[in-house]
């Protein structure tokens, strides 16, 4: 049997998305058919042109809405400008700001060298960084790209490039996760975990 | 910080989906952000008042388009009139028929019954299955209800009302899962899987 296309369509359209395969799809789909509230509109509604509304903010390529040029964190004046976190994308934005814990500015790479897949620096916000550091406010340099190959190495090569100004540029800490346990642990997490140990206060 | 309005929005709007939780949301609202291809609006077209079109087939309930009396199954001369399969949810009919196994006609009651939500008989579309029967014409009926509390009682109760009709009625079977494992099967599902044994061919 083949569904009745309008219902296909939406399963196909599910199913497109990332994470979510044929049965969660039709799931969806078929859990948006009963559902007595407005849940399917008010998606359909939120997707429709949600991307010609919003931008990338001017100064860190975080995400704001399109009318206003600079986003939340940098629109902001109680942050801090003197300290700038970098990140890959702007989701790790969003998951640092939840942790409530840094007041500094973000620069948001789009990315992370990767020659394999042919991702080179001109291919990141990685200019518009420099320019950011020309009128010397900036203090220090947070790197937290992720602990990943592609991460590490743009990290690296940030590092590099950042040591002809007179920035301090530091890592985020890598070793065990709160909550982890070092039987489970993998073995360069174990190995940076003792690397990176630390006094006791 | 808060996300931009429209992400925001798109974010809420995913949440409120089952099985997709405040991580998921964003992961998805931001993979929607950076696609090239036009997978958002898309998705966007294909909920934009899908439910408008589509209706309930009038003989077994199934989803069918709008303009159509009858679904898929009802409308093709080729199934056999003679077995009705039952069963809780349209979803089900789509596994059913996935498998190519079933060549008979299908009842979807929309639920099953359940005391502890108030789902009695006149909840679920068990009436208009009565009228199915009126002809005479169908000789078998399968009792395909979840193998839940629910699907069970479902299945009992029909069973006892189908005793007034000269029809066969039988119940799906229920034992071990192809692939599964005696060790890891549970013990109601071991114990039917005993008593419901049969003879090696």
């Amino acid at each position: 049997m083949i569904l009745p296309q309008p219902l296909q369509q939406l399963v196909n359209a599910f199913e497109r998305l990332p994470g979510i395969g044929p049965k969660s799809a039709s799931r969806l789909a078929f859990y948006l058919l009963r559902d007595s509230s407005n849940m399917g509109q008010e998606l359909s509604d939120a997707l429709d042109g949600f991307r010609d509304k919003l931008a990338f903010c001017e100064e860190c390529f975080n995400i704001t809405v399109a009318e206003k040029k600079l986003c939340e964190v940098c629109s902001d004046e109680a942050r801090d400008r003197r300290i700038i976190c970098i990140v890959e994308d702007a989701l790790d934005v969003l998951s640092l700001e939840r942790t409530a814990g840094y007041k500094g500015k973000y620069h948001v790479l789009h990315g992370a060298l990767s020659p394999i897949e042919g991702v080179g620096p001109d291919d990141l916000k990685i200019r518009p960084l420099y320019a950011r550091l020309e009128d010397g406010e900036v203090e220090e340099i947070i790197l937290a790209t992720n602990p990943s190959m592609e991460g590490d190495a743009t990290a690296l090569y940030l590092s590099q490039q950042l040591a002809q100004y007179d920035i301090r540029v530091t890592r985020i800490a890598r070793g065990l996760p709160i909550g982890g346990d070092l039987e489970y642990a993998d073995q360069n997490t174990l190995l940076r975990a003792l690397s990176g140990r630390q006094e006791m206060d």
